[in-house]
């Protein structure tokens, strides 16, 4: 039989423990503090959630299962992750947010066994938590990762770093840090970039500033961190030196598919919310449901969050085939980042009044689903990246035509 | 000369003198408390700007002329109030806010002699603001004011009124009420309504709460209003019994555009923050000003504001003319409100991490535009009396060729 | 492993050998002929392509083995229909166009031993095409099939036919006929129908006129066909009598699909058509294809194509799964439909002034597309079904819980 | 007072008569021939439907009045040309069909007295028609005029023209042609282009084959046109040699305003036909034009009409005014474009199967529409252009505020 789309039950299963874990005790939490998990608590709230977590038999189920996680590919990460999802704090509790979650995945892949036991087994098990720090301030690495400027330079015994970086999430609190910076060429080259990983406390590094954006479910924020001539030893060198680009796009694809998986939970909550509005509000001899208007925007929900869905299976089903998968995750993110704003903003509306007030929790869910549009690359730079890919195809073929001839 | 778009000079002069004293005494205040009006002071920030606009000569330009304002006529409003709403604390400084504007200019209309000394002119000059109590929860009256519940009942000298009231714009701190009450017909019917002028002090007014809604620069908030055998004396109807609905009408249309006017401030000073930004940034071996798909956003963003405008100075000469112009107002904000929807949300795509944070102002002016495709309307409901408008046109030429056979 | 997305190889080489086929054999003749099957010979074009197909291994790769068919599963079809829609003239080719491909599908489920031989095994062998006679004209049965006013009345042996069909597609020279007539109820009663068969020479069966709509590929065209007292013996009643609408409902979510499968192809050689456009044609210092606009177009190509595909395998496998699939192949079909349309608007708009002539195939591609919003099932109805499925399983989970406490 | 958008009654008087016209003599005509005007008879019917609209006042209402015009300004024309469009015979029938009506424009306002009397009268007053031959076939110029490659070369006594143009409307029974070629520079400079007059009878002018396209209401087709050594004397070259772009721009701006006038009423016949059946057709309980979905497209028709009306009429203000209007023509043209192909659109869907049928007009109408969107600049090409401006002004208003500090 090729083609199948059927879930396991084991998966079934989890995701309707997911689902009842999260309105039991996390949707509670969210709702009482706005969805601000900083005012909620923070990384107390984070520790106490991870523990009710473990007890309900959902802490982690993307974790190496040696290091208690439930060990599940991408394809099956992906309704329980959007299970978790249907709370904005649901991957906290489940310990699945970003950065971590992608920090786990990349370095179950890379990391030696010195590292495993050091960053890697702490950090999947929830002990601490982790930062990536890429991104830079404007000239530097943003949405074109090429224009990285942050230095490591070759010292005795290791390297010391200095530079800027911007929009680190999870950086204030953080345990650790993997450090991305330039070891060969200059800004603007391809290649020459390597992994880092230091302990937070390692001097030289400073939590400058939170950039308070917002979407306001992340702990640790998005900060501005410096780094000023941090010496990181040889062995705490991620993979091997000059590589780091090659890794980056190991963390890349997944993360942004497990994006796309938790902020579809915020989307069906979205749907959620209006449909049980419409359905009983009374308006125009009827109730809003009944009304044509009403049921394009609830059936464009439909389609958007089928179309989310159905691309995001494509795209883990390719990365779980051990494929990069840059477009087909590049065409799943776009999408699903659009569709997801569609989505709220149609729910918003089918609420009327309320539904730009406090009263639900959809305003704050747009707040928090706005940046997913630009977070991971915005759409323009992924449609830039797509646009390539397909006329470098044509290319190539009319070249393989050419060779043929 | 049939067709003019020239404004006189007196005009444009005045729009020069409002952009300039917004930069130099609103934006500064506006910025510093986050666009929270109430964060800034409130009713105490507002005397100070009111203050400001009238000895910069900007102050009330929609009131009449005798009690102190400039008299403009709708259209020679429209610029002036888009350079007033380039701040989202413009509108409170000018006092040209909602509902205050639109009451003034309802009042300006209908109030009896009487009612004009002791309700439109201090409000005129600013000496008290006003509600607008139209709006119920459900199932009253809310896009439909038909469904109108608040019962006005004929007593000795007056009227008692009982009913509650949702989203009352103002209503905290308001000097007077402008109340719709049914006094005649049930909810669902067409008509029977009838307006009546309370101050707030009046015995069995209560503001219950404050709806927290996205948008933080309307003072007194938008609130729930209960009234309790509330009695308001004969003299205070405001025009004729049962006519309520044919003066909010007077109302609606103007007040729709004047919300045109402000926000299309907001929508521009969108534009300028990205433009301003992707002018400057670099990326992608170049600006990003030079890349395709911002210059796309940036021409899309021209074109919303263009057609808005031009939308709205239809609407307004119509308003001037004489004509009610619900249609020509309908279009007009229809299509504005969700122009603006766009352009702060593509301006915030231009500016990448630093548009969804509080690094510039796009992410809180898309929460401050967002509820406009809802107050005063939701789009559904315009299109829906838009459709039904030529609908009707249609089959009143059908009739007329039929009597013409 | 329970999510798995590969086809197995027949499949694939399948997909190459159709993919051939079409090249070699069948765009140029659709080209020659821009695209007229009427023009291009129409049943006699069909029978000397067919044999080509059969002598190619490709022919009727959706039709029972036993009949020398392929047998394939509504999964395994979706990418071999695809390759044979690249040309308009490939699913003629291969004998699976509508409506002989659903007629085939739904007689195999339904017809009985005498059918099979009668009307299922020529029609699957291409010795003869059929039709499916269900809508009618206003005010029958169009878009809302309670309407059905064909009445069926029951003679002695048989029944008596009465009714006007419309939008018969492939009526004029089809050998026979399945006629959806009502035999309980009055028109816009649920249920009712029944499936009768007839030989198209069944006397009082007339094919009034061709309706000339925008698409040419469908031989037989799209006819008004009338009925006048046609008698069709009981054993060639479909299935029960009173069961139509069932039948219709198998017949509808395959045949829906792989009209999405079908045109699939065409909206991947509009994009062929302008990738290569663009890759090629200087303009503005350098090639198109490097213009951000531009690229957004090919990626937004790219996007729309994974994305109906991703929904219709989605829908494939819940029917291959038994299921009804109602809403999968309704999401599947309006977000294709639309997408196909903005796929191929696009591709003109890369190619400037030659994608609205005749020097490329876009602009009749267009005209060939456009239809697809509306047959089957106009976009609106769908979404009206779509949204209220939704509500209809938010009732349910409110009485269940209810029920529950 | 300071804005008026009230037409005199001698323009309103003449909508009127011209939408009479129109409807009697020149709707009939155009679809008994679907639209095809070379079918209906080409020059020949141009000829009769001329003579019908000089009978009825209405012919060539732009034309100088010295040569029997009504000389309307851009304003006026407007809401004439609009009720012409209604028709897409409408302007070939009152002589205000591109390219002549722009030839005319812009002859009027370069011409000298010669060439007044022996190019313009002729064809103001429809006793010749003419071609405007700036656009040639890749990598000329295209969407990119300074691409031009036609070259003239200085002679004795005049000029010898050597160069192949495409898209050249109307050259196919043109009296004379304007070619613009390149008298200084190399292709991709600007400036160095002249604009030459030449009989079409010149040795050495050739038009080649039709460009096949969507639209067939354009008389004389869209040709491809050779040049070899055609010799133009000196008195022959329209205005000063090397200044043919900024003619192009006298041009440009009105030509397309008129283009979105004419389509006007393409747009408008479109509702008309779509209100007229969803009014009377029912379905679904009612008339269809009580459904929400619908009400939907008939309003967001109405909205997109009053939007291109109104940036038309602020286009047409500023050209009036004499100024070059460039950035006001650009948007009201692409957002015209755009307007009338989602109308068509809405209005075929609205019809459902009939809407893709030759029942109704909307099918050709979306044919003839559709290439307006790449016609006189492609969509992507202005809003490439707006944006540069609006990047430019930024600029500008920076160095202002350097200079003055």
């Amino acid at each position: 039989m090729p083609v199948d789309l059927t879930y396991d039950t084991s998966v079934t299963d989890l995701v309707d423990k997911t689902s009842a874990f999260v309105r039991e005790h996390v949707l509670p939490v969210e709702n009482e503090f706005h969805g601000d998990v900083t005012a909620a608590g923070g990384d107390d709230l984070r520790r106490r959630l991870n523990d009710a977590a473990r007890e309900a038999g959902v802490f982690a189920p993307h974790a190496p299962v040696e290091f208690g996680g439930l060990g599940l590919t991408m394809s099956d990460r992906a309704p329980v992750f959007e299970a978790a999802g249907y709370s904005t704090f649901g991957p906290v509790a489940l310990h699945i947010g970003a950065p971590d979650e992608g920090n786990v995945h990349m370095l179950a892949h890379i990391a030696d066994d010195r590292q495993r036991t050091l960053y890697l087994e702490p950090l999947a098990r929830g002990i601490v938590r982790s930062a990536f720090a890429m991104t830079e301030p404007s000239p530097g690495a943003g949405s074109d990762p090429d224009a990285l400027r942050t230095q490591a330079v070759k010292v005795d015994g290791g390297w010391k770093i200095n530079g800027d970086k911007r929009f680190i999430t999870g950086a204030d609190g953080a345990g650790f840090f993997i450090i991305m910076a330039r070891t060969a060429g200059s800004p603007g080259d391809r290649g020459g970039a390597t992994m880092f990983l230091a302990p937070a406390d390692t001097p030289g590094i400073t939590v400058q500033r939170h950039i308070h954006t917002t979407d306001k479910a992340m702990i640790g924020g998005h900060c501005e961190v410096s780094f000023r001539d941090v010496f990181v030893p040889d062995e705490d060198i991620l993979g091997e030196v000059d590589e780091g680009y090659r890794y980056a796009q190991v963390r890349l694809g997944p993360a942004r598919m497990t994006h796309v998986m938790r902020w579809m939970g915020s989307a069906v909550r979205c749907q959620d919310v209006a449909v049980e509005y419409v359905a009983q509000r009374e308006g125009f001899g009827g109730k809003l449901a009944d009304l044509g208007m009403i049921q394009q925007m609830i059936a464009d929900n439909e389609i958007d969050l089928a179309a989310a869905r159905a691309l995001l299976i494509r795209a883990c089903h390719e990365l779980d085939a051990g494929r990069h998968a840059s477009n087909e995750t590049s065409i799943a993110k776009t999408f699903a980042a659009e569709a997801y704003l569609r989505i709220v903003d149609r729910s918003i509306q089918m609420c009327g009044g309320l539904g730009v007030s406090e009263d639900l929790p959809l305003a704050r869910l747009q707040a928090e689903l706005r940046p997913f549009r630009i977070y991971d690359g915005p759409s323009e730079v992924h449609r830039w990246a797509i646009a390539r890919r397909t006329v470098g195809r044509w290319r190539k073929a009319q070249q393989a035509k050419g060779a043929g001839a």
